[in-house]
């Protein structure tokens, strides 16, 4: 062998090791992000706390990753999808309910009138609550929702709403999973609603999936066997400071790991924030009127505007979905 | 090779089959339970719903098992261990509250009369819980629970209360989670007591970790960080018909496998029991004075009566300590 042909194994040597080295595209963690300071931010974290020996390792047990649901897995505009779930059930409830046709706010609600129906407030959303999420046993709600999931269809996008979770946000539940870590569901909606579909969609069982939720009741079902009654009474508003209270009452350990997009998920960003250790605290930015939707300070649905602030201050990561994400949903099923 | 070599040779051979199929009694299931009906009637049970292709297979994510933990997982006698913690509390903060020299049940627990504590009822123990389990920060309380736990010493043993587990009962744990389900507490104690010391002594991660629970609420401390406050204010007894209430909330999944020793757990059994497919409800049954206690149907710690009655009707396995188990407790660490 020559000077010449030796140099050239050398070279097809290494590029051959340099081919090893690299994994293939189809393997690379989170395909549909940009390669931005957002998915480098997220990838350099899951390295340092599963790097064996680092000064910076945390145990598998420790490992809780933390997300809001609305707006951070899935869409929430128009409206949030649980509210047009309310809002469907009483329309479909309505013929057993004459009177319905002269009280607000269903007989708004009736008439088309959502505007008048979310001016009702905190009262007349329990009217709605009350008869669309209470007064049957678990599992009929349970079978409610899933029917619907299978029939409602968004007004905007013509496709049935469990289709519209964000496919970057499912890589990073799948990356942080292939890591180690126990993804949740930490979600102002509530927690018997998204159970019925979090497992199928988000690969999230029942049991880490936490939420607002509303008093049950232990019953005799008319075969003798028990049902349990949900209750027109909030146990938990899991938003806002009712998060950490959710975080706490429910996994019992600090997570390491957060994930929001409004205002109400600032307190869990801080909550995480305040452990020991290594932290990862990020916020969706909506910002894609095109192919999503752009809001953030003055929205009635999902307001971005302390939380923001303070992501910039204290450097967390805050993901522009326009020139983060090179897909918004995944194709339609 | 003449016929009667040959023979001899088969004979060996299947002498050598036969000890290679029999498994080591090192990695034999259960090695503390004697081999009778109830050791036998939890490994058909799950060998009947892992085997792949059985009808009676039940996937991995819905093999959920669930204990309570006083008298089923640890010992409960003379008075539920966190009792003793609570009263223990009292008498530690004692110094800084001289008027509970004449204030019952202070006035009682001070002086050594835990009968007359007990007489005092749910308004004398609330008393008690809120001066022992309220106004302190989560942290602060899981570290009293942690000094605790390594100071105190159970009055008959002589050891600390978290070496009082049953050795069957965490080798039963083992083997469900060695055949892919997932283990729950599901206990009246409360759940940010258990939540200290379950994961070391029974594997059971907080987040499995199911309870009676109090309110939290958010506050900043001293140093701007956010903390959790723990309120005099019961959110769930984790009892009778609140076990399947805790159940549905925490885990939203119904459970396949329910192990208790107290008619609190009947409700827990009942709907286990309730739903489709195949289904292991257990009890134990205190019978051994001499290696720990016997107690049932007039004990007014765990008493076991009903449910007794039912598991007999219903042919449930109850398991007879003295008879089942070749050893109650691990060896002292």
């Amino acid at each position: 062998m020559n000077a010449k042909t030796a140099r050239m194994h050398v070279l097809l040597a290494s590029f051959a090791l340099a081919a090893a080295a690299r994994p293939s595209l189809a393997t690379e963690p989170l395909p549909s992000w940009n390669d931005g300071e957002a998915r480098q931010s997220i990838l350099r974290f899951v390295e340092s706390v599963t790097r064996e020996g680092a000064p910076t390792f945390v145990p598998p047990a420790e490992r809780i990753a933390v997300f809001d649901n609305d707006g951070t897995l899935w869409a929430e505009q128009p409206l949030y999808f649980q509210f047009v779930y309310a809002l469907d059930q009483v329309k479909a409830l309505a013929p057993k309910h004459p009177e319905w046709k002269t009280q607000p706010p269903f007989s708004d609600l009736l008439k088309g009138n959502t505007k008048a129906v979310l001016a009702s407030g905190e009262t007349g959303l329990a009217k709605i609550l009350a008869v669309s999420h209470a007064g049957m046993t678990t599992d009929a709600f349970a079978a409610s929702v899933a029917e619907w999931t299978r029939t409602a269809r968004h007004p905007r996008f013509q496709r049935p709403y469990t289709e519209l979770t964000y496919l970057p946000m499912r890589e990073l539940l799948d990356h942080l999973r292939a890591n180690g870590f126990k993804t949740f569901i930490v979600s102002g909606g509530g927690v018997e609603f998204m159970r019925v579909f979090a497992e199928r969609i988000y690969g999230i069982p029942p049991e880490q999936v936490i939420g607002s939720n509303g008093g049950l009741e232990l019953k005799k079902g008319p075969d003798g066997k028990p049902v349990l009654m949900k209750l027109a009474k909030i146990d938990l508003v899991d938003d806002h400071a009712g998060k950490p209270v959710g975080i706490q009452r429910f996994i019992g350990r600090r997570p390491i790991f957060a994930f929001g997009n409004s205002d109400g998920d600032k307190e869990m960003l801080e909550w995480t924030a305040a452990g020991d250790g290594p932290r990862f605290m990020g916020l969706v930015h909506h910002t894609d009127a095109e192919r999503e939707y752009a809001y953030d300070r003055k929205s009635h649905v999902g307001q971005l505007d302390k939380a923001w602030d303070e992501a910039v201050a204290r450097k967390w990561t805050v993901v522009d979905m326009k020139k983060d994400w090179k897909q918004i949903f995944g194709r339609p099923e």
